[in-house]
C-alpha cells in the first residue's frame, strides 16, 4: 500500500508554482543557463561561474559519438522495429551500463575513496603511486585513463583548460592527473585521460557522489539518441537489415524428439 | 545481415576527432551553451541568439515537476525495485507517452497542419476559428490549452516574453495566440495555453518535425528523474510502499478446475 | 492521487491465498499446463482441450528464432553494455513494434474486422475477394502473409494440422485460409500463411480481442531472449563488436564556429 | 563494427528449418508442452518428466500476484501514460530487480555454493548450521525465507509436494529444508521457505546456473503483467491517478536567483 504522503525535497507544486529547489521556474527559464539548472536540480543550489562553464562543457562533451556505440545500436534498433521515440530513447539509454558508460561512475567512486585514503602531508604523486600499486593488485584495470579510438581525446584537454582558466582544480583533479603520470612513467608508454576520467575528477571536485555517474552521461547523450532515433525515422526503411551479420550456429546438429 | 555501412550525418568520428555537424566538439564545448549544442545536433545549424535563449527556457521549463507525474512514478519504482540508475530513467522515459508528455507533438502537428493549409490573407483570428470547428467536428480537445493544476501556467507566460523580448513571433505562436482568444470567445471562460502549446508553437516556429515533440520534453525531464531516483536511492528503502493502494478484486469467486 | 482502491479482476490476494480468476494457485499449478494458464489469465475462463493444444503450440511456435530478428540484438546488446538481466529482455522487448513481431496484432485485426462484415450466405471465397481488393483500394499488404525466409513455413503446417485434428476450426481460420487461395489465383504466384498470419486466426477464433495479438508473441518469445541474454553473458566479452558497422559520414564537412 | 558471424548454440535457421537446440520446431510444436520448450532451450536437453512437471509447476506458481506488485505497477503507468502493449511489459520487467524479484537468484547463489562448499559426510543440518552462522556474521537475511504477506505459502507446499512425489530431491531441496529447520531451532519462530526458495532450489537441482534465478520469474510473470496491461487498457481511462500520493516537500522555501 502507498503511503500517505511521499517526501521530496527537489520540486514544490502547487496551483501557479511550481518552485524547483526553492527557485521559481519561471525565475530559472530568465536567468540560468540549462546546464546550470541541471546542476541545481541535482545538487541543492546554483554552481559557482567556473562550475556553471564547467557542467556546460561536460554536458556538451558527450552529447553524441558517431554511430559506433551501442546506445545508438539500441535506439536504432528499437525504432526500427516500428516504435515510438520514447521507447526508441529507453532502449538506448537501457544499453548505458557497467561496460558502456559506466567508466564515469567507476573512475570517480575510486577517486573519491583514494582521496578520502590520503593520508597528511602525502603528496598526489605518492597517492597516485600507492593507488597504481593497489590496482596491480587486483589486477584492475583504472578506469577513466586510455581509449580505443582517440590517442588524445579532444574532450579532456578542453575540459581542463576550462578549468584552468577558472582556476578551478580540487584534489580530484590533481589525483587523476598524478595518476595519468604514475602510469606513464610505470610502463613508458602514455595511458591519457579520456573523457569519462576527466569528468569523473571534475564531477568529485564539484561535490557530487559517484553513484550519479552515469547520469551525466545519460543527460548528455539523450540528445544524441534522438538525433539517431529522428535519422532512423526520416532516413531508413522500418525492419532495414541493422544486424547481426548472419551467424553460424555451432549447437547440436538435427535430432528427433 | 547488417548492411556494408550505416550512413549517418549526425556525427563524424575518428582517431581525435568528433565532429558534431561539422563543427569539432572542443569548438563546441569552448563556444556554445548545451541548449545550443541541443539545437545544433537536431537541426544541423546553430541557432539564432533568440532561439538560443527560447531553446534554453524550453529546457529549462519542464526539467521537473514535483513527485507527481506518471514518468516520476516509473522510475521510482524502478529503482525500488532494486535497479541500476539507468534502468531507472529508461523505466521513466517509457512512460512519456501520448497522454503524458504527449501534447507538445500533438500540438505542433495541429498547429504545423493549420499554417499549412492557412490561405492568403486570411487572419489569424479567422484560421483559428476554422480550426475550433474542425476540433468540434472531430469532437477533439486541442492539445496544448488547458491544465488540470495551473490556472496560469508561469512557464508560458516567460516563454512567451522572451520571445517578445526578442521579437521573435512566427506563424505558429499567432495561430496558438490566436486559438487561445477563440476558445475564450466562444465559451466565455479562458483556456490558457499551457507549456506544452507554447513549447509546441515556439519549435514550430523553430522550423522543427511535430514528430520531434516528445523529444523536446524527454531531454528535458531527464535531469527530474535522475533527481528522483537519486532521491529514491539514498531517502528511501529498497520497496517501500510505492503503490498501488490495496485493490478490490471483482473478478470470480473462488472455484475448482 | 492515487485513488482509494485499484479494481482488479485478475487474481485475488490475501494470507495464504493466490486465487488466479477465481482457482487457486496451488490447484492450478496441479492441474493446469503452463499454457493452459496463460489463457486462463488472459481470458478469464479455462481453454477446451482443443484450445490448450493449440495455445500450446502457439507459445512453442515463437520461442526462438536465431540470432537474427532484431529483438536478439536489443537484448544482447544491452547485456553486452554490462546490464543486468531484466533490463537486457526489457530492451529485447521493446523492439517488438509494429515491424517486428506486430503482425499477429495487424492480422488479427483485419480478420476479425471482415468476419465482421461479412453478409449473410456469402461463402469464404467472396469475403476474401472483396478483402482483396480493400487491400488493393489501400495499397496496402496483408500482414500475415509471405515470409522474408520461409517459402513454406513450418509452424503453419504445424498449428493448422493439430487445429484439424480437434476439429478446431472457426471462420477466422476459414477467412485467412480463403485469402490464401485469393492471392494465389489473382498473381499465379503462391503468398502462404506465415506464422504470424496462422496464429492471429487461431486466437481470433479463440474470441482474443485483436489489441492482445503482440502479447503472444512477447510471452512466447521471451524465454529465447533470455537464452540469448546468458549465451551473450557466458559465452561473449562484454562490448564486443556488436556493430553497427563502420558508418559513412555524409553530413556537413569540418567548419568554424 | 560488427564480426563477421556471431556464434549461437541456440537455434538454426535456414529457408523452411527452425531447429531449437537441434530440434525440429513442428517436432517440438507437436510433442513437447511449453514449459519443456522453455527448459529444452535454457538447458540445451530435454527435461525428465519429474522436471517437466516441476518446470510447469514452477512457472504457473508466478503467474500473478494480484495488482500490488511494484512490476504491475510499472506495467500499468506505462500504458496509462498512452504507450504501447510492448513498453508496458517492458517497463513492468524493468522493475523486476534485486529487491523485487531477485530473491530466486539470491537465494539460488547461496544454495550452489554452500551445496558446493560441504564436506564429505557433513549432514545437511550441519551444512545449513554453518550456512546459518555464516548469514549472522554477514549481518545477512536468507533470501527466499519468509513473506511479507504468506505466512504459509501455498506455492511452496504444492512444489515440494510435485516434486516427492516424483521422487525428486537432490541436495539443494535438502539444504534449504535443513536451512528452515535450522532457523526454527535456532529462533523458535518459523521462517517457512517461500516461492522464490523453493524454485532456487528446484532450479539449483536441476542443473541451473544461479544468475539464470530472475530469468525464470520473468518469464513466468510477463503473461501476468500482460493481463494487467490489457485490464488497464480495457478498464481505465488513461493517466487516471495512480499515484504517488500528494507529496510533502521539504526542501528549501521560496528564494530568489
Amino acid at each position: 500500500m502507498a503511503e500517505e504522503k511521499w517526501k521530496t525535497a527537489i520540486t514544490d507544486i502547487g496551483p501557479g508554482k511550481i518552485n524547483v529547489r526553492g527557485y521559481q521556474i519561471a525565475d530559472i527559464m530568465e536567468n540560468l543557463s540549462y546546464a546550470e539548472a541541471v546542476y541545481l536540480i541535482l545538487k541543492g543550489e546554483r554552481p559557482t561561474p567556473a562550475e556553471a562553464a564547467l557542467m556546460n562543457a561536460i554536458l556538451v562533451s558527450s552529447i553524441d559519438h558517431g554511430a559506433s556505440p551501442p546506445s545508438v545500436l539500441g535506439t536504432r534498433t528499437v525504432m526500427s522495429g516500428g516504435n515510438s521515440l520514447n521507447a526508441a530513447i529507453a532502449g538506448g539509454v537501457l544499453v548505458i551500463g557497467d561496460t558502456h558508460g559506466g567508466a564515469i561512475e567507476q573512475s570517480a567512486r575510486i577517486l573519491q575513496d583514494w582521496v578520502k585514503k590520503r593520508e597528511e602531508n602525502e603528496s598526489w604523486d605518492e597517492t597516485a603511486g600507492k593507488l597504481v600499486n593497489w590496482l596491480n593488485e587486483q589486477n584492475k584495470r583504472m578506469p577513466g585513463l586510455g581509449h580505443r579510438l582517440h590517442k588524445v581525446d579532444p574532450r579532456t584537454g578542453k575540459l581542463f583548460e576550462i578549468a584552468a582558466r577558472h582556476g578551478y582544480s580540487g584534489r580530484h583533479i590533481e589525483l587523476v592527473k598524478a595518476l595519468e603520470k604514475a602510469f606513464e612513467k610505470k610502463s613508458g608508454k602514455p595511458l591519457p585521460i579520456n573523457v569519462d576520467g576527466a569528468i569523473a575528477a571534475v564531477i568529485s571536485d564539484m561535490g557530487f557522489d559517484w553513484r550519479l555517474g552515469k547520469g551525466f552521461f545519460i543527460i548528455s547523450r539523450v540528445p544524441g539518441l534522438l538525433a539517431h532515433a529522428y535519422e532512423e525515422m526520416t532516413r531508413e526503411k522500418p525492419m532495414r537489415p541493422l544486424g547481426p551479420p548472419p551467424s553460424e550456429y555451432d549447437g547440436p546438429g538435427e535430432r528427433k524428439l
